[in-house]
């Protein structure tokens, strides 16, 4: 059985809305998703960076952020085929641990948590397939990387891309 | 550079010790290791097993573990010439993320937390070795599984074995 190893936020965890709807909020400003196409929030606003990439330290953030539409779905079904781990990098942000694995129990229990993997550098990672919305996850991984577009990443063209879970769907079970 | 995947209970720390003194203390008993040998402490005191097995659901019950002894300098030197990942199945205990992250910190701080990995199944590591007591985490391990002595494995015969930190040392470095 091939193995599919995914990525939570951008990919299964709608970090990139709260996120910016926490900075809208504070600053008063009416961002969108393509005023960050290619880019990232801290970088065309650097001089309250500090404070925008202070929003993921709190133990809660993760906890509520919105399921991506059609991955519960789409990965149930892929479940039936591919082994599925679902590997974040969390130790970016080591108070995320409870909130990230409560959220994976509510929203992707039909998984079970032993192939839940919360890591730093993926190249650990041994699976066939990386889904991510980090290129950077990819240059060392072993298998083959598929890049899950998100703002940040749209100029990407290094790698193959899927823009949503039919997407993914179409790739994996066409 | 080859990569070495390290588990943490048992092998780096004594969960052993803190368990079994725990038991002891609990229900005035003198059990010592060799009591353990081939077994669990749960399989022999069957009557009180889940009391036993919940002792480790506290939060903080991972926080104060012992250094495993050679541990922390063998890795260090292993750290020049070789990949090191701490790979610990903390999704069996979620109530340990936190614990188990400060205790790295604290006491391999000169390791990058971007190369510890939580995960369940280790069948997901992509390491070249991987030292581990429990044998059944070999079984989809790709690489060379190594097994470090801990009483409950003291029968297995099937797998390259290390008994204390310098054969890990003679192993790697001979």
């Amino acid at each position: 059985m091939k193995r599919i190893a995914i990525d939570m936020d951008e990919v299964i965890a709608d970090f990139h809305k709260k996120h910016l709807n926490m900075y809208n909020q504070n600053f008063n400003e009416e961002l969108i998703n393509s005023d960050l196409d290619g880019t990232r929030l801290w970088k065309i606003r650097p001089q309250v960076a500090e404070e925008i990439l202070a929003y993921v330290d709190e133990p809660t953030f993760f906890r509520d952020l919105e399921v991506m539409e059609g991955s519960q779905e789409v990965i149930k079904e892929l479940s039936k085929t591919f082994e599925i781990f679902i590997t974040t990098a969390a130790m970016e942000h080591p108070n995320s641990f409870t909130a990230k694995y409560e959220w994976l129990k509510e929203h992707f229990a039909f998984l079970s948590d032993l192939n839940f993997v919360f890591c730093g550098n993926k190249s650990i990672i041994n699976a066939d397939y990386l889904i991510d919305d980090s290129p950077r996850h990819f240059k060392d991984f072993k298998g083959q990387g598929i890049l899950f577009s998100a703002p940040h990443n749209k100029y990407r063209t290094d790698y193959v891309r899927v823009n949503n879970w039919e997407e993914v769907r179409m790739y994996f079970l066409k």
